[in-house]
This record gives C-alpha cells, sequence and structure tokens, in this order.
C-alpha cells in the first residue's frame, strides 16, 4: 500500500504491543512530519537502549551499571527485598514510596499453559541471596492471578526452610472503588482478608 | 524514575502521537526483551524513512522516487483527480478500491484558529496541475469538519472559473450504522443530501 521504506516501518511499529496498524501508520507519518532530528532521535535512544543496558547482577532489575541505582543506594533497606514477576513492576511499586527495601526480579512467573517452570525464573538466585544478604522477610509481589498466585505459593513452600519471613501483597477491593463493580473473586478475597477496626 | 537510556526512549515514545506514559514504558520494555536485531531493526527503519522518503513532485504524496507509484501508473486516470487533506488520506481512498484517478495533497486544511492560510496549503499548485496536465474533475476528499468544509468551498471558488468540474464526498449516515446514533448534524446532511430512489 505505502511505499517501501513507509511500509516497513509501519509493519515494525505495528510488532510493538498495543499498537494495532492504525495506530502503527499515525505514528510512522508523524514520523515523517516532525524534524528529521526528533525522529532520528527516537531511533538512537532504540540503538542506546540496546547498547548501554543490561541487567543488575544483585536484583536482576534493568540498568547501565554493574548494580542498579536501587542495590547501589545506601539508604534501602537490604534485610527486606520485594519480589516481583519483571523489571517494569519495580516502577509501579516505586510510585507508592511505602517501600525502601531491595527487589529481586524473578522474570516471570509459573505458567504450565505457557511453558513456565519454576527453573526458569531466578529462584535459586533469591535463595542465594538470602543467605549472603542476611534477608528477613520476602514481600512477595507477584501479579494477582492464577500464575501469580502459584509462584507465590511455589516461593513460600520452597523458602520457608531459611527461616525468612515470606508476606504477600493484600488482594482487596480497590481504593475508591464502588462494590458493586467488584468482581466476586475480589470480594471474596476482600472477605477472607478483612481486618480488625 | 528508570535508568538514563530506558528512561530517554520512554520519553522519546511518550511523543509519539496517541502514545501515554504507560503505553511507551511497555513498549520500551518491549524493546528491551526481544531479540536485539528486532529492536535495531526498527531504530533502522525510522533512519530510513527520514532518508529514503521524499515527495511527489506532482501530487506531494510520500515517495522514495521522483514521482510516487500512482502518479507513475498508466492505468490511472489523469483527468479526475482527489484532493486530499494529508498524504495518509490515499491510503483510506485506495482501500475503498472505488477510485482510479491521481490525488492532490493540499498539505493540511485553512484553518483561522491554527493560524494556516490558503497561501501555505498547495492551491495554486493544484491550479497549475488543472491547466497542464487536462484534469477535468476535481473530487474534495478533506475532512467533513469545519476547516475541510471552508477548505472546500475556498477551492471551489478559486477553481470554478478553470471550467473544472469540482464534486465532494458524500456525507450521510454511515453504512450499517444506527439512526438513533447519528448525531443531528450527521442527521441533517443526511436529509439534505438525500437521493432519488
Amino acid at each position: 500500500m505505502f511505499d517501501g521504506p513507509l511500509q516497513r516501518l509501519i509493519d515494525e511499529l505495528a510488532r510493538l504491543p498495543g499498537i494495532g496498524k492504525k495506530s502503527a501508520q499515525r505514528m510512522a507519518f508523524h514520523l515523517l512530519s516532525v524534524e528529521e532530528a526528533d525522529a532520528l532521535r527516537l531511533a538512537q535512544s532504540i540503538t542506546d537502549l540496546r547498547e548501554q543496558l543490561g541487567i543488575c547482577k544483585r536484583c536482576f532489575n534493568v540498568t547501565s551499571t554493574e548494580e542498579c541505582s536501587i542495590c547501589r543506594d545506601p539508604k534501602r533497606d537490604g534485610s527486606i527485598v520485594c519480589v516481583v514477576e519483571r523489571a517494569q513492576d519495580i516502577a509501579v511499586i516505586e510510585r507508592t514510596q511505602e517501600f525502601r527495601g531491595r527487589y529481586h526480579v524473578l522474570g516471570g512467573s509459573i505458567s504450565p499453559i505457557g511453558g513456565v517452570g519454576p527453573s526458569q525464573l531466578r529462584i535459586s538466585e533469591l535463595g542465594d541471596r538470602i543467605a549472603v544478604e542476611g534477608i528477613t522477610e520476602l514481600i512477595v509481589a507477584t501479579n494477582p492471578t492464577v500464575e501469580g498466585d502459584v509462584t507465590a505459593m511455589y516461593l513460600a513452600r520452597e523458602l520457608k526452610p531459611t527461616g525468612v519471613r515470606i508476606t504477600r501483597l493484600a488482594m482487596g477491593l480497590p481504593v475508591g472503588g464502588d462494590l458493586d463493580y467488584a468482581d466476586e473473586l475480589t470480594l471474596g478475597r476482600a472477605l477472607t482478608g478483612r481486618m480488625e477496626m
């Protein structure tokens, strides 16, 4: 439909998550209409990303240095570690400003359907950290999904023998939500997890 | 929040149309997780786009050759020209497979609020084409908006003296739509533009 280089860019953009053909087309024409320097800066950012970024050797967060900025921060409490599925989950928890410990990125969740078993996650690395770093509490922040539940239960069973305290993020009603709109699973979790007032 | 190169890419992606901070973040992490070659191919496509694409000297469509593929196609009818606001509108009309003439890209629409006057659009170039190419009909396919209407009316007034037939895309109910959901402006247009059965 479009001229070669334009169609190739549309095809590449349409491979991004959440981007359909129409959005890809709109983005490509945008990149054609802006200042050349602006378009090339995006291209350069993608190249830089792949050339400069690696993985933190301690927590497996994304970093351009050997250890990530959180692991290097002496003000963070190394005894509490929040276990997340993916590196981007760290940003979500950091935004709450409620957590001052460190992280551990599992690299996914246990999913028999997706063909992901415990050995493909960074669970043994987490076990090693508990011993070496003197971790006393793991907050398991896997997703509130079946896969996240299974992963959390597996972690609890595997790592309980180390003596570490293992907790999980509370599930219940979203703040500001309406009871009317809560699904029965969430409402069920809110009931079983009810708190003393 | 994120490590340098990652944050810079998120910022660049968030400048694309229709992409918010969350989508930009998701896209950036996607580009971090795919094969390096896949990510670099997107970067290269953006660079290629800006290096290889230019504008058709006849109709101002996007092209990597001197004239675009539509203008070069001997099977297209050069006597009918469809006038569009932007190059991407050509793809929309091509998809209908109802039009076998050529195009003319105005480069926008008259918008006093946006500070776009008729002199900034490629209207004199269109006048020149009418004379040189023996064009007999202009189908004005500007958007069904106030700006598109004003542009269409201006074109009709300016170019009528050349003797060319000037038509405009019909406005009315969308096919498959429901009368209940039609806004009153569209319904009004459908009434005034009603067709003999």
